[in-house]
């Protein structure tokens, strides 16, 4: 299967990844007590390692660090406590694998692992929509905001002549129920691919921690966060269809291959795929270790830094400061509808190999 | 362990290792019969696999393709005739592990991995002189022409009050004994650290290919083709010094970290880290398989691809190109010495993991 791969902003400038994943960050933070207790609960780190020795952990979607390194150092020491407790003296070893798209930034990722650091590295280069690694391999796999991103476009979106044909718009907030459905369609079919290589390659026992955008139950898209910048970046483009930087063609032939799926729908995907079982599946406000009131400007270089690659792709690198700028306006006069919208949109989930 | 790196040339344009590698191309065809024949007589595939159902190789020091593929994908052919030949009906997995310093171009390598490859692959960034694996986790290990390197330079040579200075000269080649034994000391060092790392990250019964430049028993350095180059890198360099483009101090800071070991040496440092058994141990002629006459404008120039990042770090890129011209009229005006050199320099090393 060929996969579409944007890979984050690389190098360290001003809008590299880099430098503007602290939203991230903070998300991780809220995570990063609910990973330790999925394994000081959960994960037998004494009896998994028994017959190597070794406990081999994949960050899927780990894009270029800083985050990575942190929550891979979390998890290890996690795991540490974990092994004391179980009054395991034999010597264990970690070794780590981050993987992303090939054309993901693997150099910088290379040049700032931490040093003195208490693992072997490799990276992993390819789609985590297929398989990546031998099978029962793995102990621990961790991915945090990497399964939003769809394989590739619903085909349908594109297609003039299908009822999911999503003219003048890039994204499904405000699009009809065909365009959500063939959204839906494809997080579904992506899910199983997903699934079924993990389950490959997970052993017997072994954890998957999945952190990722998600649209509470009986919520509509237009009501999280993501769903009213998504709004705001639709708004601009179409804004710039009228003031002619941008053809009305360019925009119904792109839309955002990003999904936020509820509770429900992952839940039904998990059962169905049949090689795990749900050990927590919970819905946090990723803003609320955030101290003060939301950074707006903040928040859009964020947003910049995660979705410059596939703009630019499509619509050339000459309109993107006019497009975040307009997005930036945008989200300043709406302000009020991103200060009450819902929060509740983390999605936190483990499973564990059956 | 603080250990320099100096990366071949990245990247695909006209002085890239990339478009040069093809006279090391030339010496893994000469390796290649080699290295099946120790598969199908010593690497015993079916037991090594028992536990995991995976085989997992390491290409220590692989550069950025496309050799390390082509030898990657002969080894897995060769073991997977050993599976045939030993009647294994069980599927086995194959893990690589492409391995260099960080600062070598992963992004170039992993955008390069031959699509529809029959193995799992992974980069791991970091100096070969030291642990890069778990332990027992590795059972097949290849290192093609980069043990040559050493660590870093040996100290004596930059220390004006040691006998060992090497003023006004590059290398060993034609220096005093007690330069050649400063050389010699660091390379000793460097191979008892990597082969007790070595002896730790592969697992009892494993096997470990070690093809590098060579000085055979009783020869002169300035009796083999390198030696011969670097004596006319040397000359280059001084003539600049002359002509005012370099200075002294420049040249009397500078050496280059290259070692070619005799194969009692090598035997010995093996015999005295103790983990291995010496399988086989040859010295071939790398250009065996070339046909024609030396073509020394490509010497040169696959040369340059290696050599020009440690020159360019060293001397900056602005007498590069003077360097290589000057090195070229020696080679050119010396190439009845290159003609008759001895020709039998490329060490074939096949150890065994006790």
């Amino acid at each position: 299967m060929e996969v579409k791969a944007f890979p984050m902003n690389g190098g360290d400038g001003a809008y590299s990844y880099t430098k503007n994943s602290h939203y991230q960050r903070a998300a991780s933070y809220v995570a990063k007590e609910m990973i330790e207790e999925a394994i000081a609960d959960k994960f037998d780190v004494t009896s998994l390692s028994s017959s190597s020795n070794t406990i081999r952990i994949a960050d899927l979607g780990c894009s270029v660090g800083p985050n990575t390194f942190i929550t891979m150092q979390n998890l290890i020491e996690s795991m540490e406590r974990k092994r004391h407790s179980q009054d395991c003296t034999k010597m264990t070893e970690f070794h780590l694998f981050f993987n992303d798209h090939a054309s993901n930034d693997f150099n910088t990722l290379f040049n700032s692992l931490p040093l003195g650091r208490h693992y072997f590295a490799a990276g992993v280069p390819g789609s985590f929509h297929g398989r990546l690694f031998p099978k029962s391999s793995l102990h621990f796999v961790h991915s945090s905001y990497a399964l939003q991103w769809l394989s590739k476009v619903p085909e349908d979106l594109l297609d003039k002549s299908s009822p999911a044909w999503n003219k003048g718009r890039i994204h499904y907030t405000n699009a009809s129920e065909q365009v959500a459905n063939a959204y839906a369609n494809q997080f579904a079919k992506d899910m199983e691919v997903f699934l079924d290589a993990r389950a490959d390659e997970i052993a017997v026992g072994g954890m998957m921690v999945v952190i990722m955008p998600a649209l509470p139950d009986g919520v509509r898209p237009s009501q999280i966060m993501s769903g009213l910048f998504y709004d705001f970046l639709e708004q601009s483009v179409v804004d710039m269809v009228k003031t002619g930087s941008i053809s009305e063609a360019e925009v119904d032939s792109f839309n955002l291959p990003l999904y936020a799926p509820t509770p429900k729908v992952m839940t039904q995907l998990v059962q169905s795929n049949g090689g795990f079982s749900i050990e927590r599946m919970e819905l946090t406000d990723p803003s609320s270790k955030i101290v003060g009131p939301l950074n707006i400007p903040a928040v859009v270089m964020h947003l910049r830094a995660g979705l410059e690659g596939i703009f630019t792709k499509h619509f050339g690198s000459e309109i993107i400061d006019e497009l975040y700028e307009r997005t930036l306006d945008k989200s300043a006069e709406f302000s009020s509808r991103l200060e009450s919208c819902c929060k509740a949109t983390q999605l936190f989930l483990v499973l564990k190999r059956k």
